[in-house]
């Protein structure tokens, strides 16, 4: 059995700007090599966090899985991978960087689909990690995930648990033609309907079991 | 039945730094408003493409869906969301587009597995796009994303079939430890001995059934 390259290569199959693929999956798993990202990301905590009120709550449930669980998965984007023209890069110059971000959540939802927790550690100074892990400065670390069996998954995300922020109504989140409008009439109803106008775009179209169309 | 918002409740349900869920969701699909997302499209398009050999492959595929597809779906990113503390912000300022991004990812995939195309289009000028749909200057456009009902699927990304790129080899794109280092042994046995090693953290472990391990 393969592992993890089967989920790396989930992450690979990730969609990607202009087919570019700009990551890079740097995996570091011995307990040789563990403890330097873990000192990186000790040394951006002690720096970063300032005292205020959360302060107390965030040592009750910062996660220290660094070195506890057995992979950390690096994750990276070389922003000149495929040469200087990127199809769909040239206004948005971030796409790269975005890409290599669904080749993350693909890694994330494949691991959870085989019950394997993941964690995506954001506290580390960009250069220091480029240099505890050998990376050019010139690629840039995109997701620290560590990954490993964990004893159960919450139903609900820890931060909204602990009271660290409410789950956002997802209605306040909806915006309808326009920012900031709401639809008068159902938009259920709306945009189904305005999906059932699509017209088929061969013969060969087909209708997938559950379409919300009504039939032809 | 409820579409798309069950879908864009999963995108809801990304991971973001800090769980600031720092998306919205702004759903052009009236014929009305569609062709002013469409126009920015085609001013960045016209603008944007260099002439170069690739023009003439470009022009044979590029998709024109923005019009044809019954939804357009932008999700952007509030970067200021949650107030200006944000944990796992500190050290990363684009952990915020990133989680939007993941929630992009989930909107692909849930559309995906509901037998839903989608095509994420980024020949746009940001401010153009944001004047167009009413976007507060301050908030990101991440993505838009065509999504329809389309007739079929292709097994390789278009881009790969068509030959403007090739699908890279995991294999050139996997470090281990160190970036630029490949294991002398298989990375596959030296990785699952390293997971192997890993202790259950609770005395409410479960193994999976597919685990890696050998029983204890």
């Amino acid at each position: 059995m393969r592992w993890p390259l089967t989920r790396v290569g989930k992450a690979h199959r990730a969609p990607s700007v202009g087919f570019m693929q700009p990551w890079n999956f740097l995996v570091v798993g011995s307990p040789a090599d563990k403890p330097r990202v873990h000192d990186v990301f000790r040394t951006a905590e002690a720096e970063g966090l300032s005292p205020d009120d959360r302060r107390a709550l965030y040592s009750r449930m910062k996660p220290q899985e660094i070195l506890e669980l057995p992979i950390n998965q690096c994750i990276t984007c070389d922003r000149s991978r495929s040469g200087p023209v990127v199809l769909g890069r040239t206004h948005m110059l971030s796409m790269g960087l975005y890409s290599s971000v669904c080749a993350v959540q693909n890694l994330w939802l494949a691991a959870r689909a085989e019950g394997l927790g993941v964690g995506w550690v954001s506290i580390f100074e960009q250069q220091a990690l480029q240099d505890a892990l050998g990376i050019p400065h010139d690629i840039v670390p995109i997701a620290c995930l560590c990954v490993g069996w964990v004893s159960h998954f919450n139903n609900r995300p820890e931060l909204e648990t602990c009271g660290w922020l409410p789950r956002l109504p997802l209605a306040e989140l909806l915006h309808y033609e326009q920012w900031g409008s709401t639809m008068r009439t159902s938009p259920d109803e709306a945009l189904t309907a305005a999906a059932c106008a699509q017209r088929p775009r061969t013969t060969a179209f087909h209708r997938r079991p559950g379409s919300t169309c009504p039939p032809a």
